[in-house]
């Protein structure tokens, strides 16, 4: 038997944050929508809607270190969990993970940084927004975050602007980060229960989205197969909702800044 | 389709610690005021108060890849929840949002350096002192750890000096890294609820602070508006007792050190 | 007494992963087996009967600044938890601690690059899948995810393929690596009590890995000493259920993923 | 107002280890006791005991980014809670802090780099282990685990050594780090109550000590203090249970290793 202690293997460092690879064209000049896991997997099922009714193809993946070890199988074949969909004027980012509190703002920096190379001329990020008496609510009503004022007329109406409050997780670094960069930005905010998976928020957000992109996707699948949805991401909710508890996102928009 | 696997985005890695911005003049050889939020959000109370009456000016912010991802919006622009506001002789640091048990190291190497490139004349931090007794005490008592022998003589009476024991969280570190830099730095810890919003334990360290500054803040509003204050700041509170629990806060001072 | 200020060491920072140091013969185009600590340990235990069963020889160990801060003694020699043991033709990982959750990614990248600079053959992961009624079933089947389709023939019928799902773990991300480097891989995933040892379970790997790489490991010994790895292995599970809790590993395969 | 977006501060990164900042003359060929807060802080409480017995000077201290936040102050001065006592043949090296596990192994290897340097004859490193029955023990046991096999003949009688087992926490890593750089080692641990301060426990370590190094430290006086001890030390045992359940330290030595 052999005794030297000889070093083997070295593995190569990679950047802290995320690496994006493209495996398919990445329009430029589009708009990118983003559907990341958050309060009620609003964007998450809005996005994966949009993917589905208009047909998009897949053409990218984000990779990173810090993301939790898990795969996704696709007919046999091992695939990262969070993947970019496209056609000619759009694209859309989904995560069927839920993103760790530290790989957040490497998230925002990261894609703002991707989206300035590729021209962006929207980020249109889809989320949740926790509300106590959700059951009570018929049609959600949506809110807007903008990362400037010249954007409250491309709303069209679509979403009410919040002036005043915190927002917590990707979406807010994310609207900072392209304020910086001047990228226009637009989150919207859609009630929803916090940690049920909520289709009717998610149609809710997708109307919004209508009306902005001047898009036409048709909502009632999404209404339709509603029991079907919160069955089948009832894990992903309950993944989604312990990164959120270590950020404490409930309770953000409750009261007003300390602070004005 | 594509199949090119090409790395398209990296991450400018920034430093681990803080990237202070400043947006507005910073004072030379000023005095500054920290206000993190800590034991009964003492320091912060008081020193959004102090922002408020004397009518400070946001000069800058700080940014780190390690807060929690989290934004402000005030009139609808999203900001970073750690700032600094000043006059000609007056910096005050405020934080809406815990610090990480992670980052106080950092911020405490951080914020000496900046202060000796701006020549600070003194560093002075306000924070709580847990008291199981709080409701029976009706003035609260002011500590002050400091970081040279000669500093008693500038606390002008309005605080005990404490001599032996242990300081958790970012003062401590702020003086003992001030004793290294020989900067000037008192940290007074007033008596406090642990977990709730103290304004007027906030009041009594407002009180020495302007014995200590020769300064003349009106301390009778921040009495007046007491329970406003407590709604505003549970939600801060909530946040802040997360990462003092992380750190064993609650029970520093109740037993002398193990070895003298 | 001194009073210079020296700073006195400076530890050298090895890399963020695995350091894989060899200390016997690595055989080239060998079989790599891993038995990484898992759902009812299966894999651990299915590996540690292979190494006694054929006699394979200790050739060297994985070591990380990032490994839990433990070592096994044996015969009074203090050594890694995690070590490969081979003969000509065989090599095999164990660990006898919980890699933890930041760990995983480093681990199949480095193992994966080690794999691949030793001419690895085929890369067999040992693992389990947790079902709820296990205490029902008799003889718990194997599936295997593999990490191109033509291997499907070399399973031999001993295990049925999965098409989709999520794999959450090491073996998931050493599939994914494993397809990028073009090593054939297969991660054979036996039903098994989720926090319970198994060696049933162990055994039922066993016989499926004997039919795949034509071996004779006698299984009996395996049934027989069943009360007593139970028992040994108790403080192993324990260790490892924590891992696997916060990496959610629990719920994988429950449900088909959100978007396929 | 200034609009500049000025970078600052820029901290200088230091290792992710320790620095060891020496204050007073460090012996040479001595020998260094470690008492570093553990089960029944029996470590921390004997070496705290040697050093006033022996009147040992305070000749440095240990700093780390990693480091709990917290400062210790005597007489009035901030100081680091990791510190090096010693005269010109001892060094006994004692924590008023939990170590944080990620801190450990860089601890070790520090450590061990810095002994080298110093030419250090012997590390002698003191721990409990817990036991289920504490309470009916009157005179606690002590076990040895050795860096090498001609070290069995320094214990002197005083220890058993163990052969088999895990050993979690600083002194089997140090212990494995000082076999690698061949400096001589001995962990001693020495049976107590997991969550309760152990002056009595410390006391039979103590003796030991004595037995093996040759000295007289006069061990009644820690049983007389016991009480005393136990309720000054209250605070520092519920810091160090919180990293010792971390690293599941409580169940070591429970089971034989599952692979031998």
């Amino acid at each position: 038997m052999g005794n030297g202690w000889i070093s083997m293997s070295k593995r190569l460092s990679e950047t802290d944050g995320f690496r994006i690879v493209e495996t398919g064209p990445i329009p430029k000049k589009a708009v990118m929508i983003n559907g990341l896991p958050d309060v009620g997997l609003v964007g998450l099922l809005a996005s994966s809607h949009i993917i589905t009714s208009l047909g998009l193809e897949e053409v990218g993946s984000l990779e990173s270190e810090l993301l939790p070890p898990m795969i996704v199988l696709h007919g046999g074949v091992p695939k990262s969990p969070v993947r970019l969909f496209a056609n000619s004027s759009l694209i859309v980012l989904i995560s069927e993970t839920a993103i760790p509190v530290s790989l957040l703002r490497p998230l925002a920096n990261d894609l703002v940084g991707w989206a300035q190379k590729n021209g962006t001329q929207l980020m249109l990020s889809l989320g949740g927004m926790a509300v106590a008496n959700r059951q009570d609510i018929d049609t959600p009503k949506v809110f807007a975050a903008i990362s400037e004022k010249r954007l409250e007329s491309r709303l069209n109406g679509a979403a009410e602007i919040l002036e005043e409050g915190y927002i917590v997780g990707a979406y807010g670094l994310l609207l900072r980060k392209c304020t910086e960069s001047a990228i226009p930005a637009i989150a919207l905010l859609t009630q929803a229960y916090y940690n049920h998976p909520d289709p009717e928020a998610a149609a809710a957000a997708l109307t919004a989205v209508n009306k902005i992109l001047e898009l036409k996707v048709d909502v009632s699948e999404l209404l339709k197969k509603g029991e079907e949805i919160r069955l089948r991401s009832k894990d992903m909710m309950h993944r989604t909702q312990e990164e959120m508890l270590k950020m404490n996102k409930m309770h953000e928009y409750d009261l007003p800044p300390l602070y004005g």
